[in-house]
């Protein structure tokens, strides 16, 4: 490395660089021994104190990370991941899933709940339950290049950390994974200094087939309207139309969020990384790591997208004999072959890692769930950052059915039919911000929504266009619900919360593209419903003022009421004539 | 538990639990044996994935976490770390910092730099060097309970595993602590898949008695400016009057922050976590990790502010024996004597654990940075939230001199002296935004400020009432640097990165009174200030019309000039006598 001979003296001269310890200061006395350890300079004292963090204690101290900051929030997301994760189980096996959640009151405790998710998926191995649930940054879903809602390993595993961290309590799990197989039931706590789970198991009776029940006790309040988990569901169910969800509040109220379809989303494939966006310490890694004998074998069987005719140009284009080991590349060899992959066109990754929802599906969900005047939605094609493929869609329900013809020229709706009356109705009125629904492989986003490229991207839109009011740095005012979702084998989150997504440009990109898409149908559809307003004023006017000049010819010129009538009549045809109607 | 019984049968009744497998499906079969591994059910297959995500794994791929999402912050970010490790080092090692910092573009190599940091600290001990600088979660500051810029272990690891990533090169790092002991010079590189050190070291010469180096090569981007490092530095420098820090840009360039004293912050004492802030787990953990005998000892020598009496009252009102084992308390026990405890009065948290700036030195720092007609800061008293002692300080510098004198009626300034020349000028102009300066245990927080509890908290603030213009949702307008600090044994960010604080409610509260106390102040200022303008308009009006009248009079009345200057003389004193100047 050049920088070595750097390390000899100071950087650049400034004033003093001597230590200029206090009267109060202890003057560091140095070691008794070159590498002593046992003396007393401050180093060595600060050396005593420095030992490994684990990543439970991490997060148990940094539990707002995790979403579990309030009470409310926290019962939220422990839904939330329990849900998020049986859903992935039960694709991933291509069963339709069909889901109980039930939350309860835990009597003679306030504010304490019990969150019960049961799917029929495919069940867990016993083995891997304690990992599964007691263990942060275990999983199945990180290592791979494949769409999903899990992706980090850590949610289920921090919903229980929260529950025995605020009620003592370990989570407790029933799982089966065939006819053939015994129903085990476990109890799971976290050893949050080791991130190691504790855990009690016994055969049990289970009437499933297959399948898997979580119980988690905490610490919670439950509320319904927005952000409540009935909102959550019924988001979740606009989504995913291929899910039944069968809800069960504290108080006993059971609510249906049926299934529009028993087609599952097409079944994604695990891909390679791609080329492109590889960087390189991850390529070095790479070539460390690789099973493969030969550089070119490397190339092509560790990425995607890289036949034996791209690889032989790739190595090459770097000077690198195709049949060298990976292993014993130098730095300096990783360099040039990454600055080699950088120059040769490669095709775009395969997009079979994702699975959109899909324009139909999306209307589907939308006509279903929001009562509008107008719907229309878009799936684009996907598009990488990183080398990671990911697509956008975005949906539009606009208006109040009959709520058009009340728009004035500057797009605003002057009188309201009606105010909303159920408050878990997704739509607004017509004077509030539009209701804008995230979405991130199929799992609604529920906080944060100021930190999120949807969020950002919406606001730069430009809505005037489109016919809409949109004060400054603020989202469009109207009835109208906005649903946006990222789909991707990797997506960006700014926590491990999975809140909100992250701004990389790309992303952006597309979003504000897919935005646009919609917004000039809804523009063309506005405008439209403009137009038609202002003929229907128009020819109020002449319905409202014809009959009076028919009254005044009649006194001013004696006619009697068939020549008022004919003369009307006539005056009507060349009025509406003038308006070319 | 009481809920064990209920994971027989379903969750309640719903339309059809029996799994629904499309034609596309494949039906899960169950596996051999009842336990079976080698079998072929979804869920043995998904097994087969399941395994554990090193921490350096999972950052590596969200990176965008720690602060590295784009070269440009990558840069800021690792000079960010260096400097605070170094800054805290010194402070506890009671040395007065002197730091140099250097960025040097790489020869040959497009948008990369050598990042390097130097300290005159007391160096760090030749094998914890690997572990400090090669691996994630390791540290001092984590477990303990005392206010310090660094508290995850994450930090400058971080910003190696950036560098390795990107660059493929190791950080090198050169340190020393003390006359007696070797200069040692050392090669880190993360093994990313055990979060593990991989090093080199050597005895190296070096001139300095103590001290650490640090030179860490990443891709990045400089830029001055909003958000560069000399930013950076600067406001390091307003927060920190006892740091010098020398910096060379890579043009050579070099800009010297000096030091207003050399007198350092107060020294932190580390605490004992408080009884009220700790939840039901941790008091559980506690119990069982404990070296205490008794519970009574337990809850005097593991808790801050428990004394004999305390203890004793604690234990009579949970019903538990003060001789009782610790580590054989149940959890019903436990729970009882996490009642007891929260009903107990005890005395708040000690503040030792925090070291606020105070008023006199916020002003200092104010008043050498930003030039302005009006000063004011405030430094709270500490309070607490989850056990966890923490204060605000907020400090405002109003209005370029003379600015005062063109305020309207409104709290507009109608006309700008002069536009501000100096692009790295604190203060913008008096129509836009005020410039908030956010920081956190005396770090400048220089990202993320729309998601941060402190911009939250200024824009909730009512600044009409102060005499500012304010648009909704938003900043207050006017030409203001309004700075605040939170101080705290452990600040509650919204990611790893440390750019926003999170917003819990006892934190918006301090901050939203804090800024109250300076805002009344500034209020009375410019009321003052607007007074005094309209007097001038008032006396100017007089200055102005008074002439033409007298003009006038002299050729109505045929007076001479002397008669005239009487004539005006005795009006403009009547005039001013009327507006009680």
């Amino acid at each position: 490395m050049s920088h070595e001979g750097d390390t000899q003296g100071t950087l650049f001269p400034s004033g003093a660089a001597d230590p200029t310890p206090t009267s109060a200061g202890r003057k560091p006395k140095g070691g008794d021994a070159a590498r002593g350890t046992g003396g007393g300079s401050a180093a060595e004292r600060m050396a005593r104190q420095q030992r490994e963090i684990s990543v439970s204690e991490f997060f148990t101290k940094n539990r707002h990370l995790l979403g579990f900051d309030s009470p409310r929030k926290a019962l939220l997301t422990a839904v939330k991941e329990a849900v998020d994760n049986s859903l992935d189980a039960c694709e991933e096996a291509r069963i339709v899933p069909d889901l109980q959640v039930e939350i309860r009151a835990v009597q003679g405790r306030e504010n304490t709940f019990t969150v019960i998710v049961e799917d029929n998926g495919p069940g867990i191995v016993p083995k891997q339950v304690p990992n599964v649930f007691g263990r942060l940054l275990y999983g199945s879903k990180f290592h791979r290049l494949r769409q999903s809602r899990g992706q980090q390993g850590i949610g289920i595993a921090a919903a229980g950390m929260y529950s025995q961290l605020t009620t003592g309590n370990p989570m407790r799990i029933t799982s089966r994974i065939g006819r053939k197989a015994l129903p085990y039931f476990f109890t799971v706590r976290m050893d949050t200094t080791r991130n190691r789970p504790e855990f009690t198991e016994k055969v049990v009776e289970w009437d499933k087939d297959h399948g898997t029940r979580v119980e988690i006790d905490l610490e919670g309040e439950y509320r319904r309207g927005q952000r409540s988990v009935e909102e959550f569901l019924k988001l979740v169910a606009l989504a995913n139309p291929h899910v039944r969800i069968a809800f069960k509040d504290p108080e006993g109220v059971a609510t249906l969020f049926d299934r529009a379809t028993t087609e599952l989303p097409k079944e994604t494939e695990e891909i390679k990384p791609h080329p492109h966006g590889v960087e390189l310490g991850q390529l070095i890694k790479m070539l460390q790591d690789t099973e493969e004998k030969w550089v070119h074998l490397f190339l092509q069987r560790d990425f995607s997208r890289v036949g034996p005719k791209v690889a032989e140009e790739i190595c090459a284009a770097a000077k690198i004999n195709p049949r060298a080991n990976p292993r014993v590349i130098v730095k300096e060899d990783a360099d040039r072959l990454k600055k080699a992959i950088d120059q040769t066109r490669i095709m775009a990754p395969p997009t079979s890692c994702i699975a959109p929802i899909g324009e139909e599906l999306m209307l589907k969900g939308l006509r279903k769930e929001v009562e509008a005047d107008f719907y229309v939605a878009t799936s684009r094609s996907p598009v990488v950052y990183r080398g990671r493929p990911f697509l956008v869609e975005v949906g539009i329900a606009f208006g109040r059915p009959g709520d058009t013809l009340l728009l004035t020229e500057e797009g605003k709706i002057v009188e309201q039919k009606k105010k909303v009356e159920n408050q878990e109705a997704l739509m607004g009125n017509a004077d509030e911000p539009v209701r804008l629904i995230r979405y991130a492989n199929r799992v609604p986003l529920m906080f944060q929504q100021s930190a999120c490229a949807i969020s950002k991207s919406v606001i730069a839109t430009n809505w005037r266009n489109y016919g809409l009011q949109q004060p400054r740095g603020a989202l469009p005012i109207g009835p109208m619900v906005l649903m946006v979702h990222i789909a991707s084998v990797w997506v960006p989150f700014t926590s491990e919360s999975k809140e909100a997504i992250a701004g990389y440009d790309e992303i952006f990109k597309e979003i504000r593209l897919g935005i646009q898409e919609c917004a000039r149908k809804l523009g063309t559809h506005i405008r439209k419903g403009r137009k038609l307003a202002s003929e229907f004023k128009k020819r109020g006017f002449i319905e409202k003022y014809i009959p009076h000049i028919g009254q005044a010819l009649k006194e001013i010129l004696s006619l009697d009421d068939r020549q008022v009538g004919e003369c009307v009549g006539r005056l009507t045809t060349v009025l509406e004539k003038s308006r070319k109607l």
